[in-house]
C-alpha cells in the first residue's frame, strides 16, 4: 500500500450510483482512497468538479460518465487510473487516456455472467419453444395438444451455435456443457484449442448456420459486425431454428430477421434490437413465434454491484502495487465490446 | 449372461414407441432378448397378444402401458422383470406386481434431467421477469422504461425455495449452484447434510416461504401433498415473488394461487396445473403476470430417448445378473413420484 491514499472522484449516473455503491461498497471504497465533496458526479464541467480534478489520481467510472475529451483531461493533470464499474469503456474512453498512459479497468467479465445466465436459460426454453408455446396458450386454452404443432419439444442431442468467443459467449459455452448439446462456435479470433476445452468446436460461420437448431450471438457492435447475421446467413438457418440475441442490435439486419419470423419459418428471442427499442409499428411485437424483452440479460440491480466489487478488487491491486486483472487497451477497442 | 436370450415384448403408446426406440434402440434391444410379432402393443387383452403373454419373461413399457391387474398377470406366468423408459410406474403397476415379486425399474432419474434444466432457466427468467416484460412489451413498444415497473431485474443474491429435495428437486439446486443465489430446500423426508453437499439449506417449509424470491416445487403428487401450497402458504410469500411449477398441478392450490396472481401479488410460471388443462375461462391464461406452458418441461423427443436407453441398461444388468440402478418399491410408492 503506499503511504497516503490517493484522490479519487466517482463519475456515474447518480441512480447507477446508488445501487451500485451501497454501504458495504462505500465503506470499502472509502478505506482505500479519499473521497471529498464531491464523491460522485456525472457533470465534469461545473467549476467545482473541474477544481476536484485537478487533485484526483483515480476515477472510479460506471454507466453516464461524460466522454474524457483532451479538454476535460487537462484539468486532471494527476490522473493515473480509471476503474470501470461497468462492461465497454468504448462511449467515453478517448485517445487522449491512451495517450497519457491511464491505466483504465473494466468490469466486462462481470458483466458477462448475467448474459450468460440469461442466454443459457433462453437456450433451454427455445428448444422447447417454451415462449412461442406460452403465447399459444392463450388462444388453444383448454386444448393443450396444439404443443405438437411446433415440432420436437427436446433440447438433447440439439446444436447449438455460438457466433462470438468474447467473454460471454465463452461462458455461454461453458455452461452449455451442463446440456447434452452439440456446441458449434464461429469466431475469426478464436483459438480453436481453447473452444474445444470449453466444450464447443470451432468452424467457420457458412458452416455453422446449416446445422444449428438454436444460434445465439455473442459479438460485439463495431463497423466490421453490422448486420453480420443478415438475409444471406439467416436463410442458411433450417426452418424451426431460433436465433437468441443478447449481445446487441445491430448484429443482426432487423428487416431480414423480421421476413424470416412473419413467414414462421424461424423464431427469435431478443433482448436488444436495431433501433432499440423498435418502432411501435414492428412487426416484431405482434409474431406469436418472437419473444422481445427490453434489454435486461446484462448487469442489473444486485448485479452492478457484482462489477463495483470487481473495480474495487482492481483498485486494491493497483494501490498495493499488483497487476490488473482487467487492463483495456487501446489496441482491444478493434475487436471488443 | 443367460444361454438363452429371454422372450420380450413392449407395452407402450404407439406413438411413443415411435420416439423412443428409433433404429439404434431397436437394434441393441434385439441384441437382448428374443421379440417376435407382435413386437410392441398397447393393448394387453387381444387374443394375440394374450397368446405372447404367456412366453414373455421382460416387459419394456413406457406411457401407455395399461394396468396390470390380477387378470392380466395372470396371462404372464413367465414375467420375472418389467423395465419402464418413463418416469411413474404408479399409472400401471398394483400389488400383484409386488406379490409376485416382480423386478420392475424406472427412468424416472433421466426424466429428472430435462425438468430441472427448464425449472433453471425458469428460474433465471424470474429472477429478470423476463415472460412478463417480454408480455408487456407489446402494449408499452417504443418505450421501454417500462421495464423499471417490475422491480430488480437481477438474479444475485436472491433466495431461491426448493420444496421436495426429489430427483428433480435435487438436480435443481445442484444446478443452482452455478448462480449465486442462495438455496432453501424444504423436505421432511431429507437429509440435512444432503441437501448441503448439493448446495442447499434445509429449513421448514414455513420458513422458507417468507424468505424465498422464486419458489419452485418438486414434490410428487401424493394424497399428503394436495394443495401443499395453498392459500396460508401464499400469503407467507414476499410480495413480487414468483412461483414456478413443473412438478404436479395438485401441489398447488389454483384457485389461492389464481386470487393472489389476480392482485398482482406474486407472480407464476406454470407448465402443470390443477386441472390440466386449465377450464376456457381460467383467469390465469389472461394474466400479464403469468406465463403457461403445455406440460413440456418433462422428457420429450429426443429427451425421451434417454429413458428408452436407462431402460436397456437396466435390461441389460438384469441378464448379466447385477443388481439394478432403478428399482422400484413397493413402499416407494408412499413417498415417491
Amino acid at each position: 500500500m503506499k503511504d497516503a491514499r490517493p484522490q479519487a472522484l466517482l463519475v456515474m449516473d447518480p441512480a447507477k450510483f446508488s445501487v451500485q455503491f451501497q454501504e458495504p461498497q462505500l465503506r470499502r471504497l472509502h478505506g482505500l482512497v479519499e473521497l471529498t465533496d464531491p464523491i460522485v458526479t456525472h457533470d465534469l464541467d461545473t467549476a467545482r468538479v473541474r477544481r476536484r480534478l485537478r487533485e484526483v489520481e483515480v476515477l472510479v467510472t460506471s454507466w453516464g460518465c461524460p466522454e474524457l475529451t483532451a479538454e476535460r483531461l487537462a484539468d486532471a493533470p494527476r490522473l493515473r487510473a480509471i476503474f470501470h464499474c461497468a462492461g465497454t469503456v468504448r462511449t467515453f474512453v478517448t485517445d487522449e487516456v491512451w495517450r497519457r498512459g491511464i491505466l483504465v479497468t473494466n468490469a466486462a467479465d462481470e458483466n458477462a455472467i448475467p448474459v450468460a445466465e440469461f442466454t443459457l436459460a433462453a437456450i433451454v426454453f427455445a428448444g422447447k419453444k417454451a415462449p412461442f408455446l406460452a403465447q399459444d396458450a392463450r388462444k388453444h386454452r383448454d386444448d393443450w395438444s396444439y404443443s405438437t404443432r411446433r415440432g420436437e419439444l427436446s433440447n438433447r442431442g440439439r446444436t447449438i451455435g455460438v457466433v462470438g468467443f468474447s467473454r460471454t459467449g465463452r461462458r455461454v459455452v461453458e455452461r452449455l456443457r451442463t446440456l447434452e448439446v452439440d456446441i458449434l462456435v464461429a469466431d475469426p479470433y478464436a483459438d480453436p484449442a481453447e473452444v474445444a476445452a470449453a466444450g464447443g468446436r470451432l468452424v467457420p460461420l457458412p458452416e455453422l448456420l446449416p446445422r444449428c437448431d438454436v444460434l445465439t450471438l455473442h459479438v460485439p457492435a463495431l463497423p466490421s459486425t453490422r448486420h453480420l447475421i443478415g438475409a444471406a446467413e439467416l436463410a442458411l438457418l433450417r426452418d424451426g431454428a431460433t436465433v437468441i440475441n443478447t449481445a446487441r442490435g445491430a448484429v443482426l439486419d432487423t428487416a431480414a430477421l423480421e421476413r424470416e419470423c412473419a413467414a414462421g419459418r424461424i423464431d427469435a428471442m431478443l433482448d436488444v434490437t436495431d433501433p432499440e427499442p423498435l418502432p411501435a409499428d414492428s412487426l416484431l411485437y405482434d409474431l406469436p413465434n418472437v419473444m422481445i424483452t427490453p434489454h435486461i440479460a446484462g448487469s442489473l440491480g444486485s448485479e452492478t454491484r457484482r462489477m463495483s466489487e470487481s473495480a474495487l478488487d482492481e483498485l486494491e491491486r493497483y494501490l498495493s502495487g499488483q497487476p490488473p486483472h482487467a487492463a483495456v487497451t487501446a489496441d482491444e477497442f478493434v475487436v471488443s465490446a
